[in-house]
């Protein structure tokens, strides 16, 4: 009888913790991250703090919680991208502007959401470590795989992840975005054109022989 | 009379400005420029605040003044590589590693002025638009040179140059190399590295025809 009913109570432990999630996310969008208190989530949930609690050991743990759960969605998109058809200089365009658009579209219609981002890469939460890991992993498999067709000349392809992820900083890291469009400097469609010109760069770069 | 009599009063206007400037910064550096007040400046020069008001109009146009002087540094070295000997790619090179180790120097030598530079960048001051447009300025120099020796395929100047700041900004943004830095992730020689093979990707893709 003792493992089915651990199961069980396994089941509505992860229930709760949805349910707990779910609340602080609308909590989130609505008020910000940082105005959301603990007890706010519970009185919402029917519960006492103590309770949620229970579930997240600390405010930080459901920030970091609800920060993953929206960078899980463009890592799964990432990663159909790196794993799916065209060259690998097709892929790995199509996945840095996905990683743009999606930062973008943070930045202009999830502006709470956006500064919870923010926050999460600035003050180093341990989601983004995996975030980036994971999508330096995929552009990896992607350039290994165009060494490996002849299509790009021979280089390490961790490295050269990283220098993809790195070089394009500024169209796909949260405060970058939103310092380039405060700054009035430029517009979406210019930021979007000026990440053309780059990849074109850096692709050209990929292909020539060192 | 009364043109020599101006001239007089515009060489001791000059004098006085830089005193100013030299007392500011000297405080600057020792207690940081957010701490020094417009008083501090007048007590160590025996002058009225007042007075110091006349040749600065505030405290920012002091701070902007500093930001410019140790700026103006760095603009007159790199446009000296820009336009001395070498190939374009070896110039560009160069550059983008001086601004580089400024920054660095910036950062560990020169912690106060670090954090008056970050804040410039980051509240858009003046003096970093001009800074900045007179190094994309030397770069496209640069490229324009490469294109015409046919050292690089073909390309327009000004968008070149900026992507080749834009690209490289992780080594050479105070408030991107001090997150590098401090995330422990990297220590000075694998920035330093990672510059150097992320210039000669960029140097690669100019090089290749589009």
């Amino acid at each position: 009888m003792n493992a089915p009913a651990r199961t069980l109570q396994e089941d509505r432990a992860a229930a709760t913790r949805a349910r707990i999630l779910e609340v602080a996310e609308a909590l989130f969008r609505s008020m910000g991250y940082q105005k959301t208190a603990v007890a706010d989530i519970a009185r919402e949930l029917g519960m006492s703090p103590a309770n949620v609690y229970r579930f997240f050991a600390s405010k930080s743990a459901i920030n970091e919680a609800i920060t993953d759960r929206l960078l899980g969605g463009i890592t799964a998109e990432l990663e159909a991208l790196a794993d799916g058809p065209g060259s690998a200089g097709e892929r790995l365009r199509a996945m840095l502007r996905l990683l743009h658009a999606r930062h973008l579209a943070l930045f202009f219609d999830q502006k709470r959401m956006h500064d919870m981002v923010s926050a999460a890469m600035s003050e180093h939460w341990g989601v983004i470590a995996v975030f980036i890991s994971r999508i330096e992993a995929a552009m990896a498999r992607v350039v290994a795989d165009g060494v490996a067709r002849g299509e790009f000349s021979p280089r390490d392809p961790d490295l050269t992840a990283r220098l993809l992820k790195q070089g394009t900083l500024c169209w796909t890291h949260p405060a970058l975005i939103s310092e380039s469009l405060a700054k009035r400097v430029q517009d979406e469609a210019q930021l979007a054109e000026e990440l053309e010109q780059m990849l074109g760069l850096l692709i050209q770069g990929l292909k020539a022989d060192s």
